[in-house]
C-alpha cells in the first residue's frame, strides 16, 4: 500500500502553525453584538433583584437579557439563563449585549453593581450531597441523556432514581458472589481513591456567533464544535425549532478534548432570535473555567482479594461521582473498564452519580476511565507488592482476553490487552538499573471504542483531482487521515485528495468527534465511498477503452488496460467524460455508508520511571513508554501525536491539575495561573510502540487510538511514585506536598 | 399524486419580495478592496502609455493593476485585462482598486486622465468584416469552445476556419437537393432578415467578491452565477490552478437569462491573488452594458419555395451572426432549429460566425434560436398569406413529427410541435372578430434541450424533514421544484423538504442551470435520491416493525404497515433510528444520479393578436395565447411564470430592445434610459395552455420550460403586425419608425 501506513504531514498544520487558521473568536459580523455573561456569585443562590437600567444606560449596550425575556421565545429557552435560582458559581444569569466588546463590558461591569443575590445552603461535596437532610441540587427524579457516557456507545442500566435524591443515577454489575470471594482472599487491598474536577484545558475558549435571516427565520451558528449534527439537534430541541431552521457551521476547534459539544451555542441562537442580530460568545478564560462542564470528580472504593498464590478472587467497587448539578457522569463506562481488565470470578461494581452545586460534570477524553482505571490500576500494583509478584506478570496473568466477559457479561470483542502488557514486559526500560528516589510503574488501560453511523461522499473534479465531503468535525488531524484512506483506494497521490468539513446544511450525517470512532466509522464510511468512486471510474475506463474491466488497473493517477502502456485514461479524462454537457456517464460520485455495532478496544500499557527528589516533592519522570495497540496506523506521526498528547494530559491528571472550591464554594482556580496545566518541560520524551492487531471492521484495520492513551497515564505514574517512595498517593494530582519529607512506609 | 402537479408557493418568494435577500453586492469582508475598471473607449486601439502615478496619489487608492501586472501570475492570466490592443469599446484595461467604492471611483478618473489610446480602424458591421481588406478582429484561427451552444448540446461540425478570418466557425447542413426543390417551387418567399443585439437584461449587473486563504492560497469566489462548477473548472484554467484551490459559492442571483457564466469572476481572483486582499467587483449599469456579452445581432437569408397548392420544396438559408471580437454563436442550434420545425425535402442552411470589434456575444435565453425562428416563421406565415391557407393549418400540414429528420439527419425525439399547433387552433382568439388595424400572429418554436450528468442528495434529518443537496443554481424556481419532486416521493409536506444549493467544495456535481436541463436532469437525479432514501426508509422500517416492505406504506410522515393501523413508526423516529450513537442502521442518505442522453424538445405556440396605429407606428397588443408542451408541470405557477417572463422577453425581441453602437463604434445604448427593457405596462394578460405529453426520461415526464416560450414571440408578433397592416417588418426591433404612416404593400 503506497499511501497507508506512512508517515505524511497533517493537512492543517502550515494554516495553525502560522496563525493563519480562522477561528470563531475571529469572525465580525455586520451588526454583530457583543456578549458578556452575568455569573452568578455563588454556588445557590436566588435573584432577588436585577436592575437593568444601569446598564442600558452604558454608552453601547443595546440589551440586557435575562431568563423572564428568553421566556419569551418559549419552548423553554428560558432555561439558558438561571432564574429565580443558581445552582453554581458561574451560572450565567444574565447577558448583556454590546456593540463592542468594551461595551457590553462596561454594561456588565453597571450590572453587577444593581444586582442582589441572596446567598442560600449549598451542596459543595459528595459527603454534603449524601447527608440525609442535604438541600437538594435538582427537584427532578428525572434521568436525562448522558452525553459524555454516549461516547462509549454503552447502554444505561437501572438508572432512574425513585425519588428527588442528590443521587441521581445507579448502575450496578455482579458476578459471583463477592462476599465468597472475598471470603476466599487472603491478601485484600482496601483503599480509597479521589480524582480532582479537570478541566478539559483547551486553549480555545468557547465561543459562538449566532446569526438569524431575517426572512426565513433560519439560525446559523458558526461554532467551535466537535459534534456539528448533535449540536443541531440540541440546539433545535432547546428552542423548539426545526433542525432544518438551524445551521451549525463547523469553525476550526482550538482545542475540545469533549468539553466542545453542547454549550453557549443555543443562548448564542437564542440571544440573536431576540435582537434579530448577529450574537457573538467568547468566553474569556476566567468564564470559561467558571461556566463550563469538567471532567467530574471521583471517589472510588475498592476492595481486591487475591490468594496468597496470587490468584484473584474478588473485586468490589464503589465509584461515586461529583457531577455537579446535572446528572450524566459516565457510570457505566467506568465501572465496565474498572471491573472488565482483569478476570476475577466474584464481582460487585456499582457507580453513582452525585450532585452537587458546581458545573455539570462534561465529557473528557475518555470520560470516567482515567479515574476507575487510577482506582483498579493503583490496587492491581499494589496487591502485587503485597503478593511480591512482578506487577506486569501479575497483570499478565489475569488480563482478560477477547470473549472473557466484561462485567455486564457481554463477551469482550477482539482486543489486544495482552500483547500491550507483553510489549511493556520486553520493553528495556523494565530492566534499567535503578537508583536511589527512582522507580517504576506500570498501568494499562483500555476503552470499548464509540460506534455512530456515518455516511462520506467522494466527488470526482475534472481535473483529475478528488473531494471528500464529510461532515465529521477534525479534531484531531482525521481530516489528513481520510485523505489518506481515499487517496490509496483511487491510487492517487495524497494532495489530489482535499477533505472539506461542509456544514449541517450540506454535509452527509456524521457522529461526533470523540469517543475515539471517527477514523474508526467515518473513516471506513470514506473508504468505502473512494471504492464505490473507484468502481465507477473503472466502470467508465472499461465502457471507453472497450477492455475488460479485469484488466484494469489504476496507478498514477490513470487508469491503464495492464500490459498495453498506450491504452489508458487520466484520472481528469474520465471525470471529464462524467461531468460535461450530453455526458454519456453519470458523475464520478461516490458515497459510503456505515452503521458499524461491533466495537473494537483499544488497550494502551503505560511503563514510567521517576525519580522523586524526597527533600522537595518534586517528581521528574525519566522514561515514559507507551505499547498500544491501535489496529493500524493510517498515519503514524498522526497516531504518535495523540499519545503525546495523552501523555502530557495524563501528567496533568497525576502531578498537576485540578479545578478547586473554596469552602463556600467560590473557585479558586479560575486562571492559567492557578490551573495548573502541564508544560513542555515536564513532558518527556516518549518512547511508542505501535501494535497493530487489525479491527474486523474499521479502515485497514484502523482502531480508534485518541481515548486508550490518555487511561493509564495518571496510575502508572502514581505506581511508579510509589515504587520510587514507598509512599501510596491515592489523591489525585500527587503534588509535592504530599510527597516531601513524608516518612517511609 | 398529493403534491407534484399542484400549485406551490416559491419558498426563495419572500426573501426576494421583502428585500431581505443577500447578493454578492451585499457583501462586506474585512479588508476588501473595491474595483473600478477603466474601460477602453475605442473599439480598436493600441494602448500607447498608461500614467498610473495619478490613481496612486489618490487618496484611498491602493492598487493599479494591467495586464502586465496580471501576467505576473503567469498561466495567461495577463489575458484577462486587454493591452497592448483593445478589441472593443468597453474592454476592461486596467483596475483601479480602492478602499472604498469612491476611492477606487476618484482613482478612476485620475487613471482616465492619464491614459492616451491610438484608435484603430475597426470593424463595426458583418459587412464590414467580409470585406477582403477589413482588419482581423482576432488573429488566431483556432475555434474555442462554444458556451452559448453548449446549452443545446449539439456538436460542432465543420466548425475550423482555414486561415486567419473574421469568418471565424461555419456550419452547414443539407438534404436533398435545393437546387432541384427551388426549381419545383411556384412560390418563393425571398428575404433577409435582421435582429438586433440585445442584452440578457438582467436586473443585477455582475458582482464578483474574491478571496484568498492567505495559507492555503484557495481562491474563494461569491458571485451570481448560473453554473458554478463550469466557473471553477474556466477559473481555475485561465489562472493555471488546481480546481480543488477554487471555490464557487452561487449567491442569490438576480436574473442571468445566459449571462453569468463566466464573467468577471476570474479577473476578481487574480486581483485578490496580487493584492492578498479581498477585491469586489459590481459592475455599474452602464460598465455592464459596455462590458458584458449580449446575445449576437444576427442576418438571416431565407429562401423558401412551394408549389401553388402548398407544398413546401425548399429552404435555403444562411444565418450571419455578429460575434462581436471571439467566435461562439450558437450556429449549430439556430440552424438545426431553423431548418428542423417543417418537414422540407430539399435543405440546405448554413451559419457563420462574423467577428467585429465590439464586446464577445454570449448566451440569452435560447440563444439564437429566437432569431432563426424569427427568420423562418415570418417566411412560413408571409408564404401562406401568398399561397391563401391559414397559416397553422399550412404549419400543421408540415409540421414534423418525432422520428423526422432534423437537419444533421437525426430523428426528432418525441416532441409536442403538432399539439401546440393543435392547441393554438383550436383557441377562441382565432375566431374573435377583427377591427381594423388589428391583425393576429402566430408561430412556432422550439428548443431541443439541454443535457448534462448531474447527481443529488437527500438526506434525512432526525426531526423527520429532509435536505435536498445539490449544486444546481437556482434561477427560475427549481429549488422549488427539487422540493416538491422529494416531498412527492418521501410521502412528506414540501414544508419538510428543505433544498440547499452548496458551493463547489460540498455540491454533488450539477450543470449549468440554462438550457432547459435542470429540472430535467438534476429533477430526475433528485426524483432517483428520494426514491434511494424511501427504499431505505422502507428497509429500516420493514426490520424495525418486522414487517414485510411490501406491506409497508409511507403517508403522512409515517410509516405505516398496511391494515394495522397501530404498527407505524414515524420518519422523524427512522431517521434517528439510523443516526445516533451505536445505530445499527446507515445514515439514511439518497443518491441519484443521471447520465440523459436522450434529449426532450419543448415546443411553444405563440398566438397574438395586435392594433397598430398607423398614426403613431404604436403596437398594442390585446391577445396573447402560449400553448406549451412542458411534459409535465410540477408546479404549474412557476411554469406559467417563466412564460409570462418570456412573452415580455419576447416583447422586448420584437418591438423594444438594441443595443446600438454609433459609425465610431461607441455604445448608444449605455443606460436602461437608453436600453429599453419592457416594461409591465406593453405585457399582457397571458393565456396558457399547457400541454402534457410526458417526457421518457425527466421527472414525471416533465421537460425543459425555460428556453422554449421566448422563442415564438418576435415571430408571432411580428406576423400579427403584417396581418395588420400588410407591412412586412423583416427587422427587429419593430419601433414605430417603421410603422408610423408607412404606405400599404
Amino acid at each position: 500500500m503506497p499511501v497507508v501506513g506512512k508517515a505524511h504531514r497533517r493537512t492543517d498544520g502550515l494554516e495553525k502553525i502560522t496563525g493563519a487558521a480562522r477561528y470563531t473568536e475571529d469572525l465580525r459580523l455586520p451588526g454583530m453584538l457583543h456578549a458578556r455573561l452575568l455569573l452568578s456569585p455563588y454556588p445557590r443562590a436566588r435573584i432577588v433583584r436585577l436592575d437593568r437600567s444601569p446598564a442600558l444606560a452604558t454608552p453601547g449596550v443595546a440589551a440586557v437579557v435575562t431568563a423572564d425575556d428568553l421566556a419569551r421565545l418559549g419552548n423553554g429557552a428560558s432555561r439558558l439563563l438561571a432564574g429565580p435560582f443558581t445552582r453554581y458559581t458561574g451560572e450565567p444569569v444574565a447577558v448583556v449585549l454590546g456593540e463592542s466588546e468594551t461595551a457590553a463590558s462596561d454594561g456588565l461591569d453597571a450590572l453587577r453593581a444593581s444586582v442582589e443575590f441572596e446567598s442560600l445552603t449549598a451542596v459543595l461535596t459528595i459527603d454534603e450531597a449524601l447527608r440525609e437532610d442535604a438541600p437538594l441540587v435538582r427537584e427532578s427524579a428525572q434521568t436525562e441523556e448522558d452525553d459524555a457516557e454516549a461516547h462509549a456507545t454503552v447502554v444505561l442500566q437501572e438508572k432512574k432514581a425513585e425519588r428527588p435524591s442528590n443521587v441521581a443515577n445507579r448502575v450496578a454489575f455482579t458476578r459471583g458472589s463477592i462476599e465468597d470471594g472475598l471470603r476466599q482472599a487472603e491478601v485484600v487491598v482496601r483503599r480509597t481513591y479521589t480524582t480532582s474536577r479537570i478541566h478539559q484545558g483547551y486553549l480555545e475558549p468557547q465561543a459562538a456567533v449566532a446569526f438569524v435571516d431575517p426572512v426565513t427565520g433560519e439560525v446559523t451558528i458558526y461554532t467551535s464544535t466537535q459534534g456539528q449534527f448533535y449540536l443541531r439537534a440540541e440546539t433545535a430541541k432547546r428552542l423548539g425549532l426545526p433542525q432544518q431552521q438551524v445551521r451549525i457551521v463547523p469553525m476550526t476547534v482550538g482545542g475540545a478534548f469533549g468539553g466542545k459539544i453542547v454549550n453557549f451555542q443555543p443562548l448564542a441562537a437564542a440571544l440573536a432570535m431576540l435582537t434579530r442580530r448577529p450574537v457573538r460568545i467568547v468566553l474569556t478564560r476566567n468564564e470559561d473555567f467558571l461556566a463550563t462542564e469538567p471532567a467530574p470528580a471521583s471517589r472510588i472504593t475498592i476492595e481486591l482479594g487475591a490468594t496468597r498464590e496470587g490468584v484473584l478472587t474478588a473485586l468490589r467497587a464503589r465509584i461515586e461521582f461529583d457531577s455537579g448539578c446535572e446528572p450524566g457522569a459516565p457510570l457505566t463506562v467506568a465501572s465496565l473498564m474498572l471491573g472488565g481488565y482483569y478476570r476475577i470470578p466474584n464481582l460487585a461494581v456499582e457507580a453513582v452519580d452525585v450532585l452537587t452545586n458546581k458545573p455539570a460534570a462534561g465529557a473528557y477524553r475518555a470520560p470516567g476511565v482515567p479515574q476507575a482505571t487510577f482506582a483498579i490500576e493503583s490496587a492491581m500494583s499494589e496487591m502485587a507488592l503485597l503478593l511480591g509478584v512482578d506487577p506486569i506478570a501479575f497483570r499478565l496473568r489475569h488480563a482478560s482476553a477477547p470473549g472473557d466477559p466484561m462485567p455486564h457479561g457481554r463477551p469482550w470483542p477482539n482486543m489486544g490487552l495482552r500483547q500491550v502488557l507483553e510489549a511493556l514486559d520486553a520493553h528495556p526500560v523494565r530492566r534499567r538499573p535503578r537508583r536511589a528516589g527512582e522507580g517504576i510503574g506500570v498501568a494499562i488501560g483500555g476503552w470499548p471504542g464509540g460506534l455512530e453511523s456515518a455516511t462520506a461522499c467522494v466527488r470526482a473534479s475534472t481535473d483529475g483531482t478528488f473531494q471528500i465531503v464529510t461532515g465529521a468535525v477534525d479534531i484531531t488531524g482525521t481530516a489528513t487521515t481520510m485523505g489518506l484512506i481515499a487517496a490509496e483506494i483511487l491510487g492517487v497521490e495524497p494532495g489530489k485528495v482535499q477533505v472539506v468539513t461542509a456544514d449541517t446544511n450540506q454535509a452527509p450525517y456524521a457522529g461526533m468527534s470523540g469517543g475515539s470512532k471517527i477514523t474508526y466509522t467515518v473513516g471506513e464510511a470514506v473508504r468505502r465511498a473512494a471504492d464505490d468512486a473507484r468502481r465507477q471510474i473503472l466502470a467508465i475506463a472499461s465502457d471507453h477503452l472497450e477492455a475488460r474491466l479485469e484488466d484494469l488497473e489504476i496507478a498514477e493517477g490513470r487508469v491503464r488496460v495492464k500490459g498495453s502502456p498506450t491504452a489508458a485514461l487520466s484520472l481528469a479524462e474520465i471525470a471529464a467524460l462524467s461531468m460535461k454537457f450530453g455526458a454519456k456517464y453519470p458523475p464520478v460520485f461516490g458515497q459510503g455508508s456505515t452503521a458499524i455495532t461491533r466495537q473494537a478496544p483499544g488497550f494502551a500499557g503505560h511503563l514510567v520511571r521517576v525519580r522523586v527528589d524526597r527533600e522537595t516533592g518534586a517528581v521528574t519522570i525519566l522514561d515514559y513508554v507507551v505499547a498500544q495497540d491501535v489496529g493500524f496506523a493510517i498515519n503514524p506521526p498522526e497516531v504518535e501525536g495523540q499519545i503525546h498528547g495523552a501523555v502530557a494530559q495524563g501528567i496533568g491528571w497525576a502531578l498537576l491539575e485540578q479545578v478547586v472550591y473554596d469552602e463556600y464554594g467560590g473557585l479558586l482556580t479560575g486562571t492559567l495561573a492557578d490551573y495548573a496545566l502541564p508544560r513542555p518541560s515536564v513532558v518527556p520524551p516518549v518512547d511508542v510502540v505501535l501494535i497493530e492487531l487489525p479491527s474486523d471492521e474499521g479502515p485497514f484495520g484502523a482502531k480508534g487510538v485518541g481515548e486508550p492513551p490518555v487511561i493509564p497515564g495518571a496510575a502508572a505514574i502514581v505506581n511508579a511514585i510509589a515504587d520510587a517512595t514507598g509512599v501510596r498517593p491515592t489523591s489525585l494530582p500527587v503534588t509535592a506536598r504530599h510527597l516531601a519529607l513524608a516518612p517511609r512506609g
